[in-house]
């Protein structure tokens, strides 16, 4: 039994007509797919956020098809495009820096013809998933669309932290159901700032701590962690960092030794 | 390899409970189902919203099998219903008007026992699914109720646009997670009121413009355009119409040239 | 055909990556699985709630495999388990009250070794769904950890109902999408406390009346009823309980006969 996995990750709105839609393009056009929702909320046009989730859940799946789309720019000349990558994987999506990081480990890309939409608005449904559920069926990348350099794949701008002794300057890059806060930055970036498990230190001037797990810290209080993505995080526990601290995507965060 | 696929839309809100049990109530008695959610944000009780959304996706599955249940009247003496359509799909749910648009390309209807329910305020696990899941595993419609006639089927009711020079009066029918706007009408009553891509328009008075791709206009501005459902409908480029008009499903809209 | 089930249950918030990575998992692992979200809108860390629930959705799905996970203590010694029920399903979660409910009816139990989780915060992709895929796949329990008594899985604390003449104090449970709110208690509560269908009633000083569906009250009136879940419960027809008393899980409710 081998099911090709078709994976989505859209900035739709789970449970929208949008994602419903996709899923009814791939289940005609590839009845024998197994589809996952890798995840549907995307804040709308957060390209950067979904290039770092979809890099990150891919690497689950290796060998699967990815339908990815955020996409406010559908129906500029954005190319469209299909990646194959270096684990048998492939990802088809807008070029706008969404397939960025996956691109890194790509290894042909094609340009997909915009034509083929009926809508000027709703490639993921008339442009993409067509195209996910032709990979998913076994065709060529190179039936999909003109050749172009993988390294042409446009790239997200992704901050980096800025590190200095004891102190690190960054950003909010997204956010989880529970206000977990994930930042610009990982485990190298506290051991550069010669910051370690245990250490107190304050969050935009909010007392906090070092730790590894949620219980490392007393309920209600902060909490600065490397999270499951490997990236650089904060969150309070049994409680809502993002609401403690009155910040969200893209608001600056000042971590400093106290 | 032909899996049947069931289709679902409901207003239980996604990833809740009422969704799950019908997905585990058809997975038990069908499990060779393809189960696919269209949609499960149609706000609480909106009958006619979820019609015009069931029609348009259900176009993208023919043959299938269709669980629909947007049900305010559930406990009343609403019929429900079972619906066979003229390209081999099937429908089931609560004749209150949801099914009516595809009523009218339907071959046959008849009556489901309400009595087989064994809750009087969850016939979508108790009533519809069973009987959507019979209808996947291939029973006939009529082993599902007593017939009666397919004109019988009501009809949801579904506001027009009233059309006049360079002027449209028209309604709020529903909003998608970006805030896009979908309105009673479609590109008949653009071209009626003698509008086209290019054209300066005011919105409830705001500052508009006619065209096809939300990059027809600046960031932050409004459009007036056809979505990929052929409706009448508003967006903000970049941004959140319903939010920028402070308008909502119901609400009263007024299209002029300026 | 027989794919094994594996149906999830959670507070991850549907349509995240967090329930998108428990999906790759699964699929990965076990790819003839049939996944089923039966509810990922647990409100965060509510224990309490999602035993209730699980329990309730677990009924539809006998010989299923579970994954639950509402976990506020990963990463402490709160110890992960799985479970083998007496219809053979099983069960595979946190050993925090969650399973408490479903272990009523288990055979056998084993506590699963952390040690094979790569994160510290993410049990749910790194231990408990390769748990799951594993059951699924048809390893026996024995294989996922060692033996330990069944009765020594945790029950939530489930209040009770205080039952008087014609008078029932009681607690909040949940709610739904709708605002319908489940309390402590069922039908033997509404029996004992001598209220029957049709009888007005105060709820928290409002007037309300006791019925069985919602068309038993009139439109934006409250109704106390059994809902599908054997629960009692308040609901405002076409409207939201929850709203209309303003009180949220936790909060206390009298009942009276007016």
């Amino acid at each position: 039994m081998t099911r090709p996995i078709v994976a989505l990750l859209t900035d739709y709105g789970v449970g929208t007509q949008h994602v419903g839609a996709l899923h009814a393009v791939l289940a005609r056009h590839c009845p024998e797919a197994d589809r996952i929702d890798l995840a549907h909320d995307i804040p709308p046009g957060d390209v950067r956020w979904g290039a770092l989730l979809l890099e990150r859940l891919a690497a689950e799946l290796p060998g699967a098809v990815f339908l990815a789309v955020v996409d406010p720019g559908v129906g500029t000349d954005r190319r469209a495009v299909a990646l194959a990558l270096d684990d048998g994987g492939r990802v088809v999506g807008p070029d706008n820096g969404l397939l960025g990081p996956l691109a890194t480990r790509g290894e042909r890309a094609v340009r997909i013809d915009p034509a083929a939409a009926r809508s000027a608005t709703f490639h993921g449904r008339d442009l993409f998933a067509p195209a996910a559920a032709r990979l998913a069926r076994g065709a060529p990348l190179i039936d999909l669309g003109s050749p172009m350099p993988i390294s042409a794949v446009r790239q997200p701008v992704i901050p980096a932290a800025t590190v200095g002794s004891r102190r690190i300057e960054t950003v909010v890059l997204g956010r989880d159901r529970f206000g977990n806060l994930a930042l610009a930055g990982g485990r190298d970036d506290l051991e550069a700032a010669g910051l370690a498990a245990g250490d107190a230190v304050s969050i935009n001037a909010e007392a906090a701590r070092v730790g590894r797990v949620f219980a490392d810290v007393a309920v209600s209080a902060l909490l600065l962690y490397v999270d499951s993505n490997s990236m650089l995080s904060v969150a309070v526990r049994d409680g809502d960092a993002a609401a403690a601290l009155g910040i969200a995507a893209g608001d600056g965060v000042v971590i400093e030794a106290r």
